[in-house]
């Protein structure tokens, strides 16, 4: 098990990166954090400010590449380590089926979710953490949210490429959707 | 939140628990205990070894009713603390929905899952739990199993009524019926 | 496999009827019924305009009991028959899971879905309807919405006991919320 | 909306394509044909005869690439369309979440699930059709099968690379693993 933190470029070189990015999709997942109450109930949901793939400083969620020869649990615990911090003790369901598929394109009319860079299928899990949560790299900050002020008009408008969307049918898997 | 461990024939009288199950199916709960590795793999499966709604000894998951005025999460929860008892920690998913719905019929061959008292429509889940686990009130044994164990022909024939096949069903949700 | 249209109050006498109703939780199912494309993308939400549980004139999904010995799949088909006409032909998915499960309660804040006569957990389903439906019994009218019709503030206003946020989460369900 | 039938190799150059499968997943669906009755249970799985990836004559479920700026949903019904002839009518589901994520693996042991030529990342549906299929392409036959038969060992053992296993899985997806 390889969960190691190796940059996104780290695995291929620029002009091979961009060949593949140019000619097929790249399979992604996504992360939506939560916080749980004892009975499982969402309460918070946590969100990046970070810049997005579009250039904006936006919130967002943990996103990012599934490696060669890597399992989709061991990307999704890679991405959430690498942005929540190694404290942050993410608990990858035991099911493996994302709540959606987002299919990211370079044209933003396509499914409403948008990437410049590329065509990625992402693959999003509502991931509840309980640990303490920093935000590492890129992340300029984590902030909680709860349900209702995940999916009102301030943080709306603070995201981008369809992320506020995301949230959304994240909060409506788990029946926590005002 | 009412968690109370009444037990199962406090809220009605015999006469109108009586009248109930002749007439309505009963809401109840299926809990398959599991372990979890780090990644959110499951490795083991929790079965109580108790006597089953046919009058048998069988191996079963943790089941029950529903009550009046309960959502179905606190009934999860005390049944999961009722069964496990009172440090097994369960996880309650944090997505309500089951991940199948089983249905009980005093008929053995209506759907193949089989309860001589009623009809009941059981929402299913998968709890992970994480503490120590002692079986409590009429449960003889707890006993942990692998998948492969799981599903393999002892352990299936020491379950009656379906719960073999819900085994199977809720291993193959979390991606691992051998 | 009886999928006869009886009446709801046929299978219990007034008296009964009202012991089950303040004693155990009732099986519902709930159908949001759905037009979809050749791709099977959603493109309109059907909606009757009938008497609510709450004595309102509302917009509502199909709902009704699931009956003493009737299978959830049987009770859905007869439900979206007796609601839709029988030339709807609706599509009971292949998947027994709901996309959400409903538990109604008599005080509104407990779930935020209510029901002023009893507290039921109903399975919700997203069906897709091919054929021509009419509205029967006690609808007085059945439209269809577009799913930026069906989150706007008109249709939303004429809905109560939370049905407004079931169809929110059936559109997220299949990846069409707004 | 393009779902024409390009051959699957039309889209890179060999050596790009090698390029591509050396260094980074290749995103997949693979489809579980199904017949349903009028009350959508799946009463048959239907599975192609074909030289499946590892160069054996294999029973196999509709499986195939998603090309650059393609929906899941058209990959899905172009190769459903492509493998069962273009009078199948496949139904792909409303919602867009696969019952499985398939992980072939050029190792066998990674996952259970394996392909020789590349690591893919499989979204898995279940499609029922309703028309009349005739294998094209590089299949030599189409047959269907009742649960019991799809699970049974003469099945079994016509299958490689975990197909048999996605069989398993599929059908207790539906509620019908034996």
């Amino acid at each position: 098990m390889d969960i190691a933190t190796q940059t996104s470029t780290a695995w291929l070189s620029d002009d091979d990166l961009e060949m593949v990015r140019a000619n097929v999709p790249i399979v992604y997942v996504d992360a939506v954090p939560v916080r749980v109450d004892s009975l499982g109930n969402v309460i918070e949901v946590g969100m990046l400010l970070r810049v997005a793939a579009d250039g904006t400083i936006s919130r967002m969620v943990v996103t990012g590449r599934v490696m060669f020869n890597e399992r989709v649990r061991e990307a999704l615990m890679r991405h959430c380590e690498k942005d929540l911090g190694p404290l942050a003790f993410p608990r990858v369901p035991a099911n493996p089926t994302p709540f959606t598929v987002v299919e990211y394109f370079p044209d933003p009319d396509r499914s409403g979710f948008y990437d410049p860079r590329h065509h990625a299928v992402s693959l999003a899990y509502v991931v509840p953490v309980e640990g303490e949560c920093e935000p590492t790299q890129e992340a300029l900050d984590l902030t909680w949210f709860t349900p209702e002020e995940a999916v009102g008009r301030e943080v709306r408008e603070s995201m981008t490429s369809g992320h506020d969307r995301l949230i959304r049918l994240a909060l409506a898997h788990v029946g926590k959707l005002p």
